[in-house]
């Protein structure tokens, strides 16, 4: 490698570690109490630093959020070789895993704190776009659905991310759940069945509009 | 009256008028687009006025969305004297129908474009919590539900609000639906049924854990 090359990469890899620390910071704090000295101090560089890799807190966080995201992803990224229902659980098991290992930024994300940043507002949504797109296809829906099939999950999305946001609050760290709450398996499960019920809608005969050329 | 009650009167009412101009704002333009200017010519009087009822645009901001979440609240209240499901099915035709009537500002509040203000957000999940009171009396679950049934109707209000929004950014004003969407009927009918479906999922055995004393 020339030296123009490695410059290039020492200049990725601090970037990415810096993006890292952000990503370890949400699993522990909310996205807007993510501290840009915290991270500079972790990192051993100074707040100066981190700003000549990225201008602004407001890129920083986005990129940071944009790793979030595509660790979510990732991980709940469908298993083709399973069955389609057993794609779908282990997706939501991977899921909840992620939520429990990163709580007080989910639930932060889900009740809304995350603010009106238009980019970070993207970032949301490409994301809740990739895992329909991960839940179509898990259920063999290759090609663009009707319209009410995309809805209904889309809706879902919705639905899972408030039933985690309420059930993550209430559940113990040993995942046994207090009494009257589910458990984490019983949760997966009450995730995955509502999938399911909810699709049952789009077979309801007087749902479908009359089909016009 | 005494004169001091004429004068707390009048200040009432104008207070009250300020607040419905800007609820009439949001049935055109999201919430971030409200410009205190435009409220105050319409009210006939100057921006430094209207500060005079409300000390900063927050305060005023805050207001009109108490009296449309009052507004939501006041036109989905069910009608007692209709059977569990004619209330939930006329509920939700009063929410779509204002929903309809809010369009701009609607859609922007659930892809989350309202912020991160603390006061708005307590607003909203009020107004959530207002909400999940309603249905949950609607079905006659007098008493505090168990936290499945909780869980689920919270959820299911997210899933709603997210259905509404993709729904309404497609349907005509006629209500007839283009071509492989929803008409507003089979639309209410598809979120009724989307209740009882999930609420078919707490009946479950396998879900309910084991009663601990």
């Amino acid at each position: 490698v020339t030296a123009a090359q490695r410059t290039r990469l020492d200049r990725e890899s601090r970037r990415a570690q810096l993006v890292e620390l952000g990503v370890e910071m949400l699993s522990i704090r909310p996205l807007d109490e993510v501290v840009v000295d915290d991270i500079a101090a972790a990192a051993g560089i100074s707040r100066g630093l981190l700003f000549h890799y990225f201008p602004t807190k407001r890129d920083y966080l986005v990129a940071v959020v944009q790793a979030a995201a595509d660790g979510l992803v990732r991980v709940t990224e469908p298993d083709p070789t399973l069955a389609p229902l057993d794609q779908l659980r282990s997706s939501l098991d991977a899921y909840v895993a992620y939520v429990e290992a990163n709580r007080p930024s989910f639930v932060a994300l889900v009740r809304g704190a995350v603010g009106s940043d238009p980019q970070l507002l993207a970032v949301f949504e490409a994301t809740r776009e990739r895992i329909y797109l991960q839940v179509a296809r898990g259920l063999g829906l290759h090609d663009d659905p009707p319209p009410v099939i995309r809805m209904l999950i889309r809706g879902w999305i919705a639905f899972i991310e408030e039933l985690t946001a309420s059930w993550i609050v209430d559940a113990p760290t040993d995942g046994s759940g207090p009494a009257g709450t589910l458990d984490r398996e019983a949760f997966v499960t009450l995730l995955e069945r509502s999938l399911v019920q909810l699709l049952e809608l789009a077979r309801d005969e007087p749902l479908t509009p009359p089909r016009r050329p």
